[in-house]
């Protein structure tokens, strides 16, 4: 099917922990990522990774002290089966000639399949199909189907079917001086003739996981085969071998489903019972599947984006969504997880919480809101540690962490490892405090998408008012320049943690952020009056919000400072102008690639703090993340000029001075430069499309996809390209790259109504396709319409 | 104040038990009950229960045998606080002469106080003065306060704070036979000099529980005092001494500050040192309870009764209201937990799961109805469980259990043990599956209330459809009659498991199981057309519903068999009018109280099988969940006669023949009988009332308060005196006792609309206070009136 399938048609050694991160099947819950099903039986590759977030938090060891917590930890490996021909040993990749190998990936199902024709070392060929899915209608359940077919033989086959908790956390070949193991085993277990079962723990958080499978062998017109079983068995790791005969050219249908619990999970008694109870009463494969495929026929139709001109960003697209869906989906909104930059398809940040979240939830605002209602939850739940987190630090409010595990403190590392110098170099990116700011912008604009009131009132509101409260107290009024400043801190831009030479971490002034912090002080005043009278005394009440600090709110979002250089150009922080150009082309020439050029000039004992060199975009953020007209007013509030070019001249400025050492770069890049340069930003958009499968970084999408990226390309599509803003009570479209998208068509979700967007020639179509009563009001360019249930509205486009 | 408080001021020892229940203090996570802190301090009393329901399952023994499970456990006691003056042992109620004592509940904070004037051996007097509370603000959180007054000396004391993890469950005497404990312990430890921890482990589920308390001690005006701290610790028990000098007439504060966190809980790493830094980090007691008590102020708003006309009326609503938001609380709404029979405060039915939920729900339906959604959702996650059951029992759909626990399996007992005889008589209750009709009634009448379109189509609608399958496997077409039957159920009548001598159990066609089997049949339909079409399509297809099923139900809403005799009477079920009548008033001469007279007559050798007898409402269960125009339009439908008196009629016969052996009885009894005996009906809520209170069964509620019976008094001044239905687009009101209720004023939600009611003299007022703009219709008797926000109704009532 076209757009649907990712295909491989050769095995590759060196290219498997590729395709694995992106061939994964999950649910949520968990994720399946792994060979060990056949490439190499001893080794287990990624076996299943929880959701993290709450579900762990394991610490670390370098050099024998206690410095990180890891919150993904690798589970129990239920992919294990292996084909033993009469007496031989089990097949490997490596001990038969393979004659035809195919790995598949159905993007709409998340399903891996793998044909492997071989001839073994008896001269017996076979034929060996697999499906492997992670079931999105029942989160426990997985199932993994063999179809083996020997065509020039007949004879005795076993299939070693088995549990194995002998797993540690090693996909992350820098990360090897941290310890990997996190599971105790606790205990083997079989139940009836047919499911055997594995527990084991966490080290650090104890928490119990259950696993259990239950094997079955059928003819080809599904009788189960009478087949013979013995069991091996250790404290950590069970095997079934079931054997049974084949006949030359029929084929046998072998089915391992599996069920995973773990001491967390609701409706439990003991997980690993429920996982064997749940699995001795599982459904064949195939009905399982059924049911697999109706939850993510029901997914699609809520998000696919149609994008019938291109069909290579078609085929990303689906692909983006497919793992956004399979990280966050239904089965996360009852969990306390977060979303972690690198999905759950790799150990890479070793699934800690960062500002990726940022990026993610424009596409389920529109969508599935729930999710990220619930992914905002986790933040909220957390807003006691983040309380503390600023108290410590003698700031007032809330403080949330750079980087995060389960309990919400901050886990981000204080060195660094440097690939190029072998050092463990210091790193100072916890300084990154506009973390706060985007958890309020997203908590608004949540509630902007939505107008979910019980959410934003019981629980987003404090919340926003406490990180208000903590950038109150972080900025610091400048009588001389009568303006509010804040120092010693980092914009998202990695390159410069301080100033050249300077002792002391942090910038001063860090326009982005400044900027952030007038907005959202204005915002924060602004919500409080929009609460129910009630609800407002409350919250009020409940922090000890005093109308003096209101007073001083009003006064940030007319009075932060934000840095100027050159002809209207924002400093990315105050002191920016001073720094020198880089000469980028002579890196180039040098060492090729230099996106990571801070690691580049560490090596060389130089550092990129000197230079006016961006890693990602920085002051670029406030392009992306406001529209031009609510970036104008809030200057206009500060009393500082916005020109019609402020944002074509910002734009050309760091654009030129930045490498996009992070991936996100490419998503700000691609949706700002919509508006100023259209082909660049399609280009911008396709090498962000492009950039997990392609693996631009050089080995980073093994360790783990980029989530933030891939649903980054979504909402480049939806707000950059269409021009979606329900920043106010309308609900605004302002479609750039019309040629490009002639034919795209999505379904969204605006508060309680549901529209069909969708753009042919020289029209953009809007139709509600919900029954709600209430009427909203809907504008494109600058036309406006009044829309009612069943309505279709076209929009003639003047570019 | 008056309404507010409870009071004993006397100590009686054999009183304690029910004085506790009545007295203890929860948050819905966590309920203290304890008299561990002075009493004898050797014995512990209800520590502290979990919300059971998926928090725990614990199995016990019955005569070597696994029999069942229980869902309730103690926790390490926090409360423990022993006082030494100089070098004496410490102080016990009967080591000291008590000069003077008063244990005082504050309903509206749920704080117990105890106040406690006594003479040592040495002739010092000193008073004692305790307040303790668990936190409504902040659910990990309890404190004790203790002021210290030394009278006519000074000296040295020692305070020991202790935390111990040597619990039992053991507050019930009959269940002494089975296990009592369900905690291994697992480490004691310190956090810095003034915070103690300790860590356990439940046996069964093995879910860790951290435990941490810090204690401070501040002079009059509140100066932390020096003191010394020593340390002792086992495996399961850590105390500080905590030792310092006190002066005549001059009091000192004592302040024990505790956590509690299990290994389920969100947004922690560890329990164990989640809870030490949690206490580490809590505000004095006076900050703490402030904000307890904010919180309890916002509750009440929402959920307070004014009764102004009757003293007591009032300060026994307040008392249930305020055991009710100990049990169900916002807090609950994020935990796995349904509502155990006897709340959190008592360990009878060991925190098993029964029908009482239906009674419940009803107040918060109108008040909070985010704890009803919660709740149901407890029974959605165990959906799988009841279709297992489902299909074990050789039926279809859904089958949920008639007591459960964590997984939702069927945990009612097989025997229970009479203590009249001793014995354990066989125990058929199981056959109760009535439950399934009530399960769901409540979804559909939360829906009614609040317009959830969400929770019904995503979670409530797949229950219902699978519960109407389930009875409509069960029901058996007899072409004789052309009618559909049920046999071998049980009714909520407790006294009839079969037909006298019979050998197989249950009965055939209890009316009341027959007749909501027509109703829901009928609803079942009307609801799959309400969905929204692709919803609707995805839940058929989820579980496969054919058209002939719909086909069917719609067959069953109109041809349930229902049981008749005599002149109009419901028969209770198929061959009651053959049954013997019981001559009441010769065992009440005999035996006194004969609510039980299951058990005496089973004593005797006799059965209650073969009497015109119920322990509780049965058949009148229909008159109370149905109003009378309802009642008539599915007995008409069913082609049954259902005439102006049939109410009139039946609920004067099972009135007379019901010995309210459970009191939720009096619920039903006294609502029905509104409509036909006002004053009758007045006793019988009176009763309702007062049974916990009064402990009207003997000794029932020190083994915990009944919540059901709780929340039903509420919902007869609701729903059986106000005479409010929601079960129509429109909210209807048809006053009963407005003599009695003149002043009454509450407020209820309905929808999303915000309403006053409240009667004055012969006026019905309702006054619309929230400020959405959706108007809802509001009729009182045959009045209605259309009702937008601001707008304030006076119905004249004609009485």
């Amino acid at each position: 099917m076209t757009g649907w399938t990712l295909a491989y048609d050769a095995f590759v050694p060196e290219e498997e922990g590729l395709r694995e991160a992106l061939t994964s099947t999950g649910n949520g819950y968990v994720c399946a990522r792994g060979t060990a099903e056949w490439q190499d039986v001893g080794e287990v590759h990624y076996p299943g990774t929880y959701t993290h977030g709450g579900l762990n938090r394991e610490t670390t060891i370098v050099g024998g002290r206690a410095v990180l917590n890891e919150d993904l930890v690798n589970l129990p490996n239920w992919l294990v089966l292996k084909l033993c021909i009469e007496d031989d040993e089990p097949f490997r990749l490596d001990n038969v000639e393979i004659l035809n190998y195919r790995h598949e990936y159905d993007i709409r199902l998340a399903t891996v399949s793998r044909t492997l024709r071989f001839r073994d070392r008896s001269g017996r060929v076979t034929t060996l199909a697999s499906r492997r899915f992670v079931s999105m209608a029942q989160r426990h359940l997985s199932g993994i189907e063999w179809v083996i077919t020997p065509e020039n033989w007949s004879g005795r086959v076993q299939v070693i079917t088995a549990l194995d908790s002998r797993v540690t956390n090693s996909g992350v070949s820098r990360y090897q001086q941290l310890e990997g193991r996190h599971l105790d085993p606790l205990l083997p277990r079989t139940f009836g003739p047919d499911v055997i079962g594995l527990k084991a723990r966490t080290r650090h958080s104890q928490i119990h996981v259950g696993q259990a499978a239950r094997t079955c062998v059928y003819d080809a017109a599904g009788v189960p085969l009478d087949v013979e079983r013995k069991l091996f068995q250790m404290e950590d790791y069970i095997h079934q071998t079931v054997s049974f005969r084949v006949s030359e050219r029929t084929p046998v249908r072998v089915e391992k489903m599996a069920t995973l619990f773990n001491s967390r999970d609701h409706a439990i008694s003991e997980p690993l019972w429920t996982a064997a109870k749940t699995a001795s009463r599982a459904s064949t494969f195939a009905e399982a599947y059924e049911s697999h495929a109706r939850s993510w026929g029901e997914l699609w139709e809520r998000c696919d984006v149609d994008v019938p001109g291109d069909e290579r960003v078609q085929l990303l697209l689906h692909l983006h969504i497919s793992h956004i869906l399979q990280v966050c989906s239904r089965h996360t909104t009852d969990l306390d997880a977060g979303v972690p930059a690198r999905g759950l398809n790799g150990e890479a940040y070793r699934g800690h919480i960062f500002w990726d979240e940022l990026f993610i939830y424009p596409f389920f605002n529109y969508r599935l809101p729930e999710v990220t209602r619930s992914l905002l939850m986790y933040r909220c739940r957390r807003l006691d540690e983040a309380r503390a987190s600023a108290a410590d630090h003698g700031y007032q409010g809330a403080m949330f962490p750079w980087q995060s595990g389960s309990d919400g403190s901050e886990e981000t590392q204080v060195v660094h490892l440097n690939p190029l110098s072998g050092r463990w170099d210091p790193d100072l990116s916890h300084n990154q405090r506009h973390v706060n700011a985007s958890i309020f912008y997203s908590i608004w604009h949540y509630y902007q998408a939505t107008d979910d009131m019980e959410f934003l009132s019981r629980y987003g509101a404090e919340v926003m008012l406490e990180i208000t409260r903590f950038w109150a107290s972080a900025a610091w009024f400048n009588p001389e320049r009568e303006r509010y400043e804040i120092h010693g801190v980092m914009g998202p831009d990695e390159f410069h943690e301080k100033y050249p030479g300077a002792s002391e971490a942090g910038l001063r002034n860090n326009a982005y952020t400044n900027v952030m912090v007038a907005w959202l002080a204005e915002v924060a005043v602004k919500m409080l009056e929009l609460l129910p009278v009630r609800r407002r005394r409350r919250v009020q009440d409940a922090i000890g919000l005093t109308d003096g600090e209101i007073q001083t709110w009003d006064d940030l979002s007319r009075r932060m400072y934000v840095p100027f250089h050159g002809d209207g150009i924002i400093s990315q922080f105050e002191g920016y102008e001073d720094l020198d150009e880089f000469d980028q082309e002579l890196y180039r020439q040098k060492y090729g690639d230099i996106k990571r050029l801070d690691r580049i000039l560490r090596a060389e004992g130089d550092t990129p703090d000197r230079f006016k060199l961006a890693k990602q975009a920085d002051t670029l953020m406030l392009f992306f993340l406001f529209g031009d007209s609510e970036l104008k007013k809030i200057f206009d509030r500060l009393g500082y000029g916005y020109a019609e070019d402020t944002a074509r001249k910002n734009i050309a400025y760091y654009a030129a001075r930045t490498t996009h050492g992070s991936t996100l770069s490419y998503i700000v890049h691609s949706h700002t430069l919509a508006a100023v340069d259209e082909t660049a930003s399609w280009e911008m958009f396709l090498t962000a499309l492009e950039s997990d499968v392609g693996d631009v970084q050089g080995g980073t999408t093994a360790e783990g996809i980029h989530l933030g990226v891939m649903a980054g390309t979504l909402d480049v599509l939806q707000r950059g390209y269409l021009g979606i803003d329900s920043s106010g009570d309308l609900l605004r479209f302002s479609p750039r790259q019309v040629a490009r998208l002639d034919g795209v068509s999505l379904l969204m979700r605006f508060r309680d109504s549901v529209l069909r967007v969708s753009i042919r020639g020289d029209r953009l179509v809007v139709s509600r396709v919900d029954d709600s009563s209430h009427p909203i009001w809907v504008s494109v360019d600058e036309s406006i319409q009044h829309t009612r249930a069943g309505q279709s509205h076209e929009f003639v486009l003047h570019r």
